[in-house]
């Protein structure tokens, strides 16, 4: 149980109405009860709002509920986080390492760690404190897992590899598979290069379930701190992505381009290889990126283009057939002139 | 051994020709030997039927193969799917719950199942009879297994999921991660919104391999009973699938989106969030849908347009050179009469 | 230790400098120290090249960097990819056949085999000599896996397919999940078509992680010699591609379709099904190939068209809202002449 007051103290918000109301969870619109706190952050919903059977609403200022008892505060949706994060912190097994669990001999493991049965850690592999990893785990000799860091179950972490404090990995992922590097001889064979750098993943990265994250041919691919990759993402060998950038599912970056901090790649999105995209770029969902961004631009279309530039182009392809026709007609009219001028 | 008959009754159909012929097995057009049935459901392999070797062939009624035994009915493809399932019926290992597989003791499994070595079943957990999990499974803490389900090698189901009935799922398939949610502040810095909803899979439905389904943030995932995805696919958290509704391989669908029954989304499309895709719907490969589409609606494109509209707009699109070309010189053309009106 | 003359041996490339100078190791332009060969491909790194520290560089013969010793060869990335596999010669673990492995007692495991506990052969599968099979590794029943193979962690092989020698698979890869096939009846349902064929996957091909092979409903998917497949691939089932052919991360392809040898398909191309995509044939990346591509063609857009053909399609693209104006001031100069026309 939590009051009110103290929703707007964890939160950083002002309570409009009675702060003694006490909340013992948090719920959708539409699934809270009594007794619950619910959130409102689009004033499409703010009809739902008003009917919903919640006792408190965290919202913004610009959406007054009637009749409510509201936490009100700039970002609600972050207010909402924290709220989700009160309720539902972090649950942690206790399994401790289990015997069955394979730990090299010359692995370190930290404390207060859980290695489930059916996970792999290999020679000089160190694991740091507070981590935990899940049944079908695999890292690699010599790499290192920072403290309170999190692999769900299937994750596979080759050698060598680098993953920082507080980071969460999903189930699939793999870290530190070979970049896919061959010369090509005379008679057309691909010779593979030996992909001998690694992955570094920094403090504070969360990544979705199986993606692909390649090592370094030579150096390190990196993925900033602070950085969210969601499912299913190629990340090419010597890719640098950036601190605190967001990276949607099914995106695919080739082999040493660079994602600055803060940027934003929508969902399907492919970026060419050897290229630049500032920092606080946007991409949007499926574009091609196939040259560097500046920095703060947004960029759509494939090949991608300045957004206000691609909407423009859009627009007028939506009514090709149209245009086409146009240009006909206009056709007819100048013949008919062209004969008029020749009488 | 099975008579030309016997097919005739399991698939439906009507026998042209012997109906006493025996066929052992099932075999496609070009390497099928006497013996065997075939079918034919395409015009354009009408030719190799003819020379095949097969005793019987499965075809529709506008398809009669001159000389050969056939088995006649509307959906050949039906008949060839029924027949296939008769040859090869599902083959269930033997294993039973291998002793060395880790199965918490508060789960609960049912009958008639196997569990192989390096399979993990949680805490809590309940596993229905015949259900086949192979190595490398995981089923978290309190999820369930529907009866008759099939669980491939290293696939990866989180805590708190339902799993129905007759479900297939294909290796490397995660359900349950965390949807990818976060609340920026105003340092940029990202906020784990913690997921703490789950994943509904309904009976009868089958999923491909490598594919994400997330959890809910609140609530459920839900892919809707006979359902078929295919490999690779990304299913954000809350995204709803409509029931017997095909998702082909790499699509990405984003968060709460719904899909209706019966809809067909084809290779690699993306859905933005928050839209409805309605019952029966198509969307063909690649497509960007980027709004909601009304029932029976059929869609292509990036941005996606109803079908006939983007294909007056691509059939233009091919042509665009041109259309430029004729502009240039009806532009041309205009300064010459405007030349000669000033004379 | 190795001499610049002992490099040009290994590389069939040219000394010029001192063939005396002894080689530690190689590295990168940027980080390469005293001791080590490093290599330039590209004009754009000629000057970085001229400041490096490594007391040997590996280039092209219109390349020649001065001051340096150099190591000239028509083909420096070949060169680099030959002394990449000298310097770092593939490395094996030396853990044998770990008792906690799971073999099957009908399995025939070859000479100097590495298998990890957590891993998984089954029934009748054959494994080669010089395998090296990770932990979490699934091979299903009747599977072969040819000699000097590798297949990393969580790697899912289902039964009866057949994994030629000096193949690489990376971790996550399934092989072998069933194609997406299902025939539909009157009332909407799907009925599985079980896939009873099966995936070969021919000598020297390296795949990356996180892809999807799928079987053939009958007969065989085929990854053709030396092919090289990327990260987060679909195959589907029945699918052909050819020898020493590149398919890039995270490209579809459609049952049944073709492609082959010697062939590129860039990031994120679909391919539908039905289709053949010919020897040497480049698809560049996005792209959506709806119909089949003779030998040798260069292939772009969604759907695709001949690349020179593309090219001048987006040329115009990106200039429509100009064109779209140019034809709305044409249609007012029209109206003036026939205003004009009229007095």
């Amino acid at each position: 149980m939590i009051t009110v007051k103290e929703i707007a103290e964890i939160t950083g918000g002002k309570v409009l109405g009675d702060p003694d109301v006490e909340i013992a969870s948090i719920n959708s619109l539409e699934n809270a009860e009594a007794g619950e706190v619910t959130f409102l952050a689009n004033r499409k919903y703010i009809q739902q709002a008003q009917e919903t059977a919640a006792s408190a609403i965290i919202c913004a200022p610009d959406m007054e509920v009637a009749d409510k008892t509201l936490v009100v505060m700039e970002k609600p949706y972050l207010g909402f986080a924290k709220m989700m994060q009160h309720f539902h912190p972090r649950k942690r097994p206790m399994v401790g390492v289990d015997p069955a669990a394979v730990v090299s001999d010359t692995a370190k493991v930290g404390e207060d760690v859980n290695i489930f049965e059916g996970a792999y850690v290999g020679e000089h592999a160190v694991v740091g404190d507070r981590v935990d990893i899940y049944p079908g785990c695999h890292i690699g000799d010599n790499s290192v897992i920072g403290n309170d860091t999190t692999l769900n179950a299937n994750v596979s972490i080759y050698h060598d590899c680098v993953i920082g404090e507080r980071v969460i990995i999903h189930s699939g992922t793999v870290v530190g598979s070979d970049g896919f590097g061959f010369a090509t001889d005379e008679y057309g064979c691909h010779h593979k290069i030996p992909q001998v750098g690694n992955v570094v993943i920094e403090d504070d990265v969360e990544i979705g379930s199986n993606c692909s994250i390649d090592r370094a041919v030579i150096g390190s691919t990196r993925i900033g701190a602070g950085a969210k990759l969601d499912n299913l993402i190629q990340i090419a060998h010597n890719v640098q992505i950036g601190k605190r950038t967001f990276v949607v599912a099914q995106v695919g970056i080739s082999g040493s381009s660079k994602v600055g901090d803060q940027a934003i790649l929508a969902g399907q999105v492919g970026v060419v290889g050897h290229v630049e995209i500032g920092d606080r770029c946007i991409v949007a969902a499926q574009a091609g990126v196939s040259n560097s961004i500046p920095d703060d631009e947004v960029y759509w279309g494939s090949p991608a283009r300045p957004m206000m530039e691609m909407k423009r182009i859009v627009a007028v392809q939506a009514k090709l057939p149209q245009l086409r026709s146009l240009v006909k007609k206009l056709e007819k009219r100048i013949e008919d002139l062209e004969a008029k001028g020749k009488k």
